[in-house]
């Protein structure tokens, strides 16, 4: 950590932070500048992340050197997490995972139609939302436990794994018994008691980066998983929240490589979400493999026009097929599968 | 509802999107124009947004024209609304009302100490937090159950209300036990299972602006609590996040008229968290009043170095006192009381 | 135009907007909802753009049906715009073509000796700054004219076309002389007495999207110089402003399939810009690749240590090389050559 | 300057990074901490800007302490700038300045109309565009000199100051000739050789924040200003571009109590262009003045139905005659006058 101290900080002012910084077992190193003075702390940065240091007096500004996350960091474990699903399915691993299925779930015989298609295209997980984050309470809020069953359903018939959302820290117990993978959408990327619940499980996560959540804020989230021993965790870019209008959101392209660049924990992208419509889908998903993403989940329905949320960046299912085949090729230009 | 359709669209494709708007007891109106068709859709809009219009074939894109939210409208309560917090205080009336404490509860004496120096300078709630909301999980959680106890008894001595966060659905009942006002942080303005508990309590609450939500989301989330039976809501603008990172959040004072404008519910504005500095703290606050909010939260701690949480953004009681006595002239120059 | 009134609108209000419209010689058409009437507007959108229709009594909001581009849509212009460079060089064709080079002109010396290397690895365009758009005064301007005679030389001597950026309307004619694309920068693309001078040099020219545009002005922007005649425009993505931090600017990936929707004119993305890190460069030219986008700008410096601006986002010649040949298999994927 | 080490860094690294750093006359101190070693470096920071420090191997990042402007800071001039504009009217005194007219200049008619009233209600500057920056090659441009000398008659029959845009360095010569103060627009506020134009005539100049500029920024491009010798330079907050649609940009607020930390320029807030809606400019002018700007700059128009532009955005004359009266108790209430 670096205190740049003001133009006009006095002596006294100097010995007075170089004293707390003593007293909590670190080592102050003042160096006079031609303009100003700084001082470097060397020990452990977290112990005076407590201290509120721009009050006191005589300080400008506060610099941390080193990362607030440490278990998610590339410094802590240099190589990438790769983590087995247990049916053969490893995620982080050459083969790109690909997660799809409708937005909602709707019906048990909807689901076992998609998951028939999206496992024939070559999809590993269904996705699928039984509690369903809506911004208006008059919009339709899922299914609930009978959603679960059937996406279990659906996928045992099929030979796919299943991950779905876990929206309330009193509900982990029960979708993590009809789950492969639980899903921390957006909107809970800082609900804390959500994330530690799902971290004591132990369970393979996916957890989606807030809309308008730095990369920084979401190796944070994640390191709350990972501190209570669970690193089966994968990342997810969805879009951010910016200026432009033309898009749902903002898909940050640069997150793979940020990430790839600051963790080990593997990323996936979702193209569905990240854009809001379907036609932008393919475009972008073909992106994230290019960019190395370690997967891409997508939203594909039969019947956009009836679907209960998000028909307009469902895929069809043939247009899902088509999509995955036209990948293949990019995968194996960056060394990958899919 | 408009849907305006391509270019292109065919006489098919019109007739297909108004048999659907029609199966739903809708009336569509049809209206050619040189260059293109729109269909308007007459009565509930509600029964169409569950449709992904924009999936229907020859759509270009579909506008809403109703506002989503109702209960929080202007529309359907032209009046403002102003709740009695059973102590002589009215939330929304003529009298602003200050919230101010330290960020976190962090013992009881500092707390009574704090509390009797804001009851003095004209606060009337409180604030302080028990549980806390971190970014890192290594950061001071709070003290919980403890925390809640200190701010009931640091409270009733002083003859202050009590408004603290509440972030988990499990906790509702805990913490409604000793407060006030039940605050929803912005990190949790979309956790839908806490607002539809909170909403449950009819407590008054305190509904803090997601650090990426628009105003529109932000009634939505209101529209969950006012759903269920609670109308003693009061809306907080604490800073958005933008590009800017000379303060820690941007403090949207727009969001003042406009909520004024479309909602009957009361805003408040909490300057702390929105410049994330003691020193532009004033100038906000006196913004905040002139502008027209029915509200103020503010930090105060009497040794900010050794706070363990916002202590950067904390003023001193004795600044906190001056600037009360400065707010006082603005105040009435708007027709209020402080 | 979409006329949307306040529930309360009288007969008066309305007949009095009707009154207007049709004296600009448009039809109102007026429909009556339950809740609400709306007053659709029939004929050429722009006579009412003039008028601010949201400040007649009664009227609520005000919704835009029609594009405000023409000459840039796809509408007016289905198949993709190609044209040709002179030298066989084709911009929007099957071949993506590439621009590379050192951020500011520095020397001939460097500037041959780049220009030879990025020749050899597959580049069609020279890129280099001769006057530099600086966020500081204090900050290298560039050389001036002398920086584009080096350019020309360059260029000359290896095969390569040129373009620079052209930042004062009293230049255009002498960077015209020199280049063979004129490049506008982000920072003047709505620098519209620029735009209206470079439109009338019909010259090929590049225009990069400002930092909060959204591609609806980067399309009027584009639009300022299709009304002059000039039709050779290639628009350049080269990363937003967001709240992330980790990375310079935020390339919005999803500007490609949105560009390609909207517009007939070719799209280049610029990762050295997008991402600020040349770690970043190449996982963002292969997404751009992957996604569709006709080119690509990539900054190019044999000795980035002692480059006089934007070293930390240049590629060494050798990654260069080797990152040019990885493009080429995800070329072939999506259909292309590069 | 602060260069922050990766965890691998060599001693040969760290010793080529000092070497540099000496070869420019600076002082490298290379400090080793428990997890990484950094190297503040002592002397004129400027010197070390030019190197692009982080391409150095073994280097993570690398930060800058010193502000990068340096004769618009607090430190270079504690004291407020005071200017005076020759007619007693002072910039940044006691008296907030304020500016009001149309958005466009139409004709001589209106513009003395408005001016007669907008002095009776206390205004100092007379405001309007003779050349308009628009999105649109299709809407109205300006009336060019015709509507300066419009300006410059209106304003003298009736004892007011002229502020006017100049968009094009080819002009300025032109619109100084009829203004008293030259305002540079936020589309150009990095419009490096119209800054470096406008600041060598050395007239007072308003300089508009850019839509996604930091304040950093801001102040960067006054330096321009300064470093010309100009240093009647007022800065204007006019609203920045976020995620929020509900107003027509979102005012920063908090502009007004940085800028007043940072520099010792005056600043005046544009609640016009800052909301976009006529019916909020009296809440945010309130702000202003509360928060300690300097001065208002506010659109007003006698029939906002028939204006060129920005007619939305518009206040009647009487309802600016009112604000006003409104203003002077919140002036007084903070030490000022208006």
């Amino acid at each position: 950590m670096i205190i740049v101290l003001k133009t006009n900080a006095t002596p006294e002012q100097i010995n007075h932070i170089c004293d707390k910084v003593k007293e909590l077992g670190l080592t102050p190193q003042v160096s006079k500048g031609v303009e100003r003075t700084i001082i470097g702390v060397i020990g452990e940065e977290d112990k005076l992340r407590v201290k509120p240091l721009s009050t006191f007096p005589g300080v400008d500004s506060v610099v941390q050197i080193q990362r607030p996350f440490k278990l998610a960091s590339r410094e802590f474990k240099p190589e990438p997490t790769i983590f087995d699903m247990g049916n053969g399915v490893k995620v982080g691993g050459k083969k790109i995972v690909v997660m799809a299925g409708p937005c909602s779930v709707e019906n048990l015989d909807m689901l076992v139609r998609i998951a028939k298609r999206v496992k024939a295209a070559g999809a590993t997980f269904l996705r699928g939302g039984a509690f369903k984050p809506r911004t208006s309470p008059y919009s339709f809020q899922g299914l609930g436990e009978e959603g679960l069953k059937y996406l279990r359903e659906a996928a045992d018939q099929t030979g796919l794994l299943v991950v779905t959302e876990v929206m309330d820290p009193r509900q982990v117990e029960l979708v993590s018994r009809y789950t492969d993978m639980l899903q921390i959408g957006a909107r809970n990327m800082q609900n804390f008691d959500l994330l530690k619940e799902v971290g004591a499980t132990k369970k393979p996560t996916l957890l989606k980066r807030g809309l308008s959540s730095t990369i920084k804020e979401l190796l944070l989230s994640a390191e709350y998983l990972l501190s209570k021993g669970n690193f089966k965790v994968m990342l997810c870019e969805r879009g951010i929240r910016t200026f432009e209008t033309a898009t749902r959101n903002t898909i940050d392209i640069n997150a793979v490589p940020v990430v790839k660049n600051e963790t080990h924990l593997p990323v996936l992208i979702d193209p569905s979400h990240g854009t809001g419509k379907w036609a932008y889908v393919g475009s972008i998903a073909k992106a994230a493999v290019a960019a190395g993403a370690d997967g891409l989940m997508m939203e594909v329905h039969d019947n956009p026009e009836e679907a209960k949320s998000d028909g307009d960046q469902s895929l069809l299912p043939e247009r899902f097929d088509q999509l995955m085949k036209e990948l293949k090729p990019i995968a194996q230009a960056v060394g990958r599968e899919i």
